[in-house]
């Protein structure tokens, strides 16, 4: 079954429930109005069915491979990829002055996700180039953005991030890549970076990698680390490809999934770098560069549930299987187990978008206006955004396999294959569970302020439609009533007792976005038609799960303490 | 890390949790004392650990492939399986005339459980052929029972079960394999089965296909479906294989997992076979098979999630990432969020063990006693242990990748295989939304008395526990009250409504369950100890999930029809 570009749930988004019109009344996104957007988003989705859709089975059964020193990519990738860059989405909102489009990244975070639905694999190119734009943008210098950002923008090169080495993943301070002056204001790379995403490719002019590393004064940890531009190939005074740099792909790892792309192996060999930003400041431009790519990832877990659900919905409503005791037709979506699993995999998925797009509202809000409490929803959003958005990839993504039966397992079907490409979306740019600690622990130094800002708007909306939807309104308020008093609880306490209930309350305060998020919908829907039953569904029946993982949330460490790892061995 | 049975769970369970003395005072089951089957498990411990656990990864990495028509299995595989038949394993709960150990079920139980944990695709041949003894130990004729059993017990031939055709899956009453007299009390069977399990191999003498066909005066539906055995060979006067008979491997299927494990298309073209048990009385032949295998299904389920966890448990012991606040050590097995996972993983392995064996128990001792409550008592179990043994390996394999952080996503890890693996345990035998299908449906059929039954002690253990052990007790005697009441009103519903909350439905009680083991077995310790740590982590924080999966349960079908499937589309 063809993927298909949600569109009608993005327009209804904007309109009804993210609150799109406050971004367009900015000066900055004034130009995005509802005809520029629609007309922007028809297009994505039509590159995303009619392009990249198609190259989904082919690239996992064609990986890409490493011949010699060439890393060469599925059929149709190169072509696809150029159909991306010459439509101008790399740059959707890079800056007009680089090439860019300068729309929302609301807007482009709608296209990210038609993208990833379509062919997850390919669309992580230019996610990773999105994310240097971003970092370069904000962080290198005028010489540096006038350089790379226009042959980024553009798709003529494409970039990639370097953080992780076979001793530090999730702990980037323990990283041992060094990077030692040249004397001409250049730097010498020398280290060995693993997963990295596209780390090459026969299909870009240049590769830019953006490399952390530590310079010879460079503290231990975190606040040691600097940041460098290491292209593939050196750029020479016009600008165009030099050089080849000392650096080069080892190997490409063997994935459950994402066959298409690339994971390379790197290794530096003194290979030229570029200082970007302050000396020591590594850690910062990452994080811009992250922060970006975690809402991404998000959306990238949302897109492949949608995909996941289109081709299990596809198959229920042509599979004829028993006797359908109730509905219209004698196809297996109407056995009232295969609809809960479909109604359970549409809710979340819609609730998994909204809190995504409702993030990338806070990011437009946030440079738009400059106002602190944006970019601190922002802030707070992002880990719920990355974490929800790919566990919900991995969920429907499962429940995708088991609507199919036995068909879900075999692979020609291509629903395992979306289980197979999602999964990792839960693990990179962060685990979940490490979103889950940052949003307990540093996206908490505010004292919470951020998150009952957040839960005081959700309460309200509920108030107000507890007249026409007392039901939904009464169960939504509670849930972000108990929230609100969970996050006080846990303000109070120590940083590993928030740690060991941080997943459950991340998921609960997701749980809690989501009930916001569909009654919204309802609302707007006036309380009958199919999205405000959705809602219902949801409400009632995903909803209450709020109340068991916060209980969880509130037992602490000190239980898991009470053994040792030694004595869980059998 | 290699595979370790977890014998010392099963000598506690046996003792403590399961009640096998039960079984054990039994005149049956009288020689199976705590020496004998320790010696038993110590044996098959010993087999499962350095004879099948070392096959795991090759068996994935070389494909069972069809050679011609011949299935070549994975290196290392014909040696096993004759370690596994030499030791009488196949036979252990055969009767001991037909040279079977006549061992309880319980002890065949644990026996499948860690083949199962070690080599998942090669376990599954004994297990077909474990289904196919019991099947013609209860409907063959004496004639068929001398020929086939004594050569299925010794593994000399092995078993397979032929049920599904495209058309056909969890409907098994559409199917259209015909079966035409011969005249000389033979029939001919023709037609297409599929997913048939191990339907070939390059290692017994024989592989004993039973089909399942109509006769010309077959009704349609389930009641004109009768049972054939179609042996691939025919067997010649002595009882040796002789002509080849007119059965062919079409296909085998590329899976998700499971690649050592050839799963075949099989041709019928008029082959000859033998009717087993009445003319239309297939049905009734094909559960005796099925629900031991359910049973079997739902341990393999458990055996992978102890192997996947003991995987994931090695890797957080020895990998040091970030700085760890509490614990002894400075492993990530040491990091709250890691130790939460491990600890879920462990508890509720431990909870689907205790159910799959307590299973095991009620059909021993139904069995032995003839009693009809203990046979429903197994009846209401085995949906039960087959879905939450199956969802538990698929969940404790998923998490066993989260705690793998991006080497999770490497296939050279095994921890995404156990994941591709264990899939399909979720499927076969009936989804797990047909075994909730089956508990809520056709196991509640006397009115829930099996289930309010063992409701009841499930209470009185926890009022027994009361006074040591008050909050556990406390909370597992409320969540078996809320189960029996949720139990009461459901047997009001109309069975859509039923249907709808199944799944919900059967989780909770597995839920329940649960508690209930890790409260016998923090009884039996004490409540000192890590059996008493693990109950309470599941008590507190695993066990209230049961609330909102009831609140699920109840509300019914009817909203899932205010909309439509094609509402759902895009």
């Amino acid at each position: 079954m063809p993927y298909r570009a949600p569109l009608a749930d993005f327009r209804f988004l904007f309109e009804h429930v993210i609150g799109l019109d406050r971004v367009r009344a900015t000066d900055r996104f004034a130009e995005a109005g509802a005809d520029v957007t629609d007309a922007v988003l028809t297009e994505a989705a039509r590159l995303a069915e009619e392009v990249l859709a198609p190259l989904q089975r082919p690239g996992d059964l064609h990986p890409a491979r490493l011949d010699g020193d060439v890393v060469r990519t599925p059929p149709g990738y190169a072509e696809a990829y150029r159909a991306i860059a010459e439509g101008g989405w790399i740059g959707i909102a890079a800056p007009e002055g680089v090439g860019g489009m300068g729309l929302p990244m609301t807007v482009a975070t709608a296209v990210n996700e038609m993208m990833a639905g379509a062919c997850l694999s390919l669309q992580l190119n230019p996610l990773m180039t999105q994310g240097q734009i971003e970092a370069l943008d904000h962080h290198g210098s005028p010489e540096m953005q006038a350089l790379y950002l226009p042959r980024l923008v553009t798709g003529e090169w494409c970039g990639t991030m370097n953080l992780t080495e076979p001793q530090a993943g999730s702990d980037v301070g323990a990283l041992r890549t060094r990077a030692e002056p040249n004397g001409d204001g250049t730097y010498a790379i020398t280290g060995q970076k693993i997963y990295i995403t596209w780390g090459d490719n026969d299909f870009t002019a240049n590769v830019c990698h953006l490399v952390l590393a530590r310079l010879p004064d460079g503290a231990p940890g975190t606040k040691g680390i600097s940041l460098f531009m290491v292209p593939k190939f050196i750029p020479d005074a016009d600008g165009n490809p030099g050089k080849r740099n000392s650096l080069r792909v080892v190997s490409l790892e063997h994935k459950l999934g994402l066959h298409g792309s690339p994971t390379a192996v790197m290794d530096y060999d003194g290979a030229t770098g570029w200082l970007v930003g302050a000396p020591h400041g590594g850690m910062a431009a990452m994080f811009t560069m992250m922060n970006n790519a975690r809402l991404g990832v998000g959306m990238q877990g949302v897109g492949v549930a949608e995909a996941a659900f289109q081709h299990a919905l596809a198959y229920a409503r042509d599979r004829r299987q028993g006797r359908v005791i109730a509905g219209d037709t004698d196809a297996i979506a109407d056995h009232a187990d295969v609809r809960r699993m479909l109604m359970a995999m549409k809710a979340d998925t819609f609730a998994a978008r909204a809190i995504g797009l409702s993030c990338a509202v806070a990011i437009d809000m946030a440079r738009a206006t400059g106002d602190e409490d944006w970019a601190a929803r922002a802030g707070l959003l992002t880990p719920i955004a990355k974490a929800f958005g790919t566990d919900t990839g991995v969920e429907v993504a499962e429940a995708g396999i088991q609507v199919h039966g036995g068909m879900g397992y075999i692979e020609e079907t291509g629903a395992a294959q979306f289980l197979r490409d999602v999964r990792v979306t839960a693990i990179y740019e962060g685990t979940n569970g490490i979103q889950a600690m940052d949003l307990v622990g540093r996206k908490m130094m505010d004292g919470g302020e951020a998150a009952f800002r957040l839960l005081e708007e959700i309460e309200k909306n509920a108030e107000g439609a507890r007249a026409n939807f007392p039901n939904m309104a009464g169960a939504t308020w509670a849930a972000a009533e108990t929230l609100r008093e969970a996050t006080e609880m846990m303000l109070t306490r120590e940083m590993n007792d928030r740690f060991a209930g941080a997943v459950p309350y991340l998921r609960a305060f997701a749980r809690v976005l989501g009930a916001d998020a569909h009654l919204r919908a309802a609302r707007a829907e006036g309380g009958t038609g199919p999205r405000s039953t959705l809602a219902r569904f949801y409400i009632k029946r995903l909803l209450p799960e709020y109340a068991p993982l916060l209980v969880h949330m509130r037992e602490g460490a000190a239980e898991l303490y009470a053994m040792t790892a030694a004595d869980l061995a059998p």
